[in-house]
């Protein structure tokens, strides 16, 4: 992780403290907490290296930075249920359904998307209303049926198809699933300053794929220690990956032209983006 | 039904068919699109009414219309999951996971809810960025875990609780569960117009509780075929319900004298807000 961004994800955590304090002792309230605990905060550091970007200040934009964590935290708890990818182990630890039960499960994830709105649009975030209404459109336009949840339904669509996925199918369900979500990240810093946000757009669309990528490489490669989730899983179950379509070196070829092609977007930024353009590079080299 | 409002349900069927053309055919569009069929539309009718009443344009007013119902269309998908209320048959319909399956019904629930934000914060909504950020931030704090979700969680742990509930639980359960997105509702218009909500939030706040004993007594006395779903389950479950706790007559009378203060709370607005005293009425005179 780049050392300019390695003060981010402590502040996230206490961020989440403070914003949950007000939702109680209630089941499906510590259910919310364990869900949102640890990661690797890729997305935060996103919204926070975006915003430093165009001068935002930091106590403004940690709101959309745990908004961005928030929906992402619900879409694994949701993943993770019996009837989707029925996963056991996440980030090292038991999932919620294992934890408490699957009604739990479903109501927390269900939270933490509202939540995600309530951190995007609220007032301490950014500091025009056009900018916080834009935040919520755009995270909602992200996150739903043309998004994240079309990416989802596409992968388990996937899993009955007749015919095995192609590159392109591929390529079309993590756009959805994992970079709409990355997307919207990079772009939060730009909205929030109602600036253009072609530049960083540009940048998470190939930042997303190469996530993706080593995903892949990581299921493939990885250790579940490492990891903290189960690993082998994509192969056991022959489906189709970026890595089982490609070759493994070929994969890891494409990650990093992905992560070039990332750092050239940035190229009107100059130096400025230099943190950026580390947290690409730290996209590719991370074994979890 | 008041017929000042009767031609607002055909009109939110439309406006879901144009928003919705964009999501393709894919299984969870169309499950989507199954979920937001049919259904009484109490809570666009008042978003209709509210904004009418603070001069708000119907085109415009539709989009929040819609956001909310949406949003409750959301929750009754996932309430419905066999985990949660397990109910088969919902406005006389097989429910969703029934009709495809659990993956599907999550998925489509969880985009509902994304979707519900798209339309708050659309900018043909609400003419202000000032009043679509507050619709949306205002929403999610309506649908989330100190608001619907929270109902939604106390109503799952009374049935394991030690004690049986009190009517105070049942009415903070209740205010969660049914009360936040009534609430909501009701004050889209004046908060579209950036008017004062505090007459329109007490107008909902009596009328949302009216509305949910009028649900328990239609659930004791009424029958499955006029009220589309199962009933006589909390009864049979041995649930604590208004009526439960209070007596079928005592219920009656007390969702009389509901309507009556929440038509009282219009005083301000005089004769102009008929057709939302007229809608109160409506709601304890239903049968499903």
């Amino acid at each position: 992780m780049p050392d300019a961004l390695s003060g981010v994800a402590p502040r996230v955590e206490r961020h989440f403290e403070t914003v949950l304090a007000g939702f109680g002792a209630n089941r499906v309230a510590q259910a919310m907490r364990y869900a949102l605990r640890g990661g690797k905060r890729v997305r935060a550091l996103l919204v926070i290296a975006g915003a430093r970007l165009h001068g935002v200040a930091e106590a403004r934009a940690i709101w959309p930075a745990c908004a961005i964590e928030a929906m992402h935290a619900y879409s694994l708890v949701h993943d993770d249920l019996p009837s989707m990818d029925d996963d056991a182990l996440r980030r090292g630890q038991p999932t919620l359904h294992v934890k408490w039960d699957e009604a739990t499960a479903i109501l927390a994830g269900d939270a933490l998307q509202s939540l995600a709105f309530e951190l995007a649009a609220h007032p301490q975030g950014a500091d025009t209303a056009a900018a916080r209404a834009e935040l919520a459109l755009s995270l909602a336009r992200a996150a739903g049926g043309q998004g994240m949840v079309l990416g989802q339904a596409l992968d388990i669509a996937a899993e009955t198809a007749a015919a095995p996925l192609t590159l392109e199918d591929i390529e079309a369900l993590q756009a959805g699933k994992t970079g709409a979500l990355i997307e919207w990240a990079a772009m939060a810093g730009p909205r929030m300053a109602g600036a253009e946000t072609g530049p960083l757009s540009a940048y998470a669309s190939a930042l997303g794929l190469a996530f993706q990528i080593q995903d892949d490489i990581i299921d493939l490669t990885g250790d579940a220690a490492a990891a903290g989730k189960a690993v082998g899983k994509d192969a056991a179950a022959g489906k189709a990956t970026f890595v089982s379509l490609m070759g493994l070196d070929a994969a890891r070829r494409r990650a990093v032209e992905l992560v070039t092609e990332a750092e050239d977007a940035l190229s009107c930024y100059g130096e400025a983006a230099e943190h950026l353009r580390a947290l690409a590079r730290f996209v590719i080299s991370r074994q979890s």
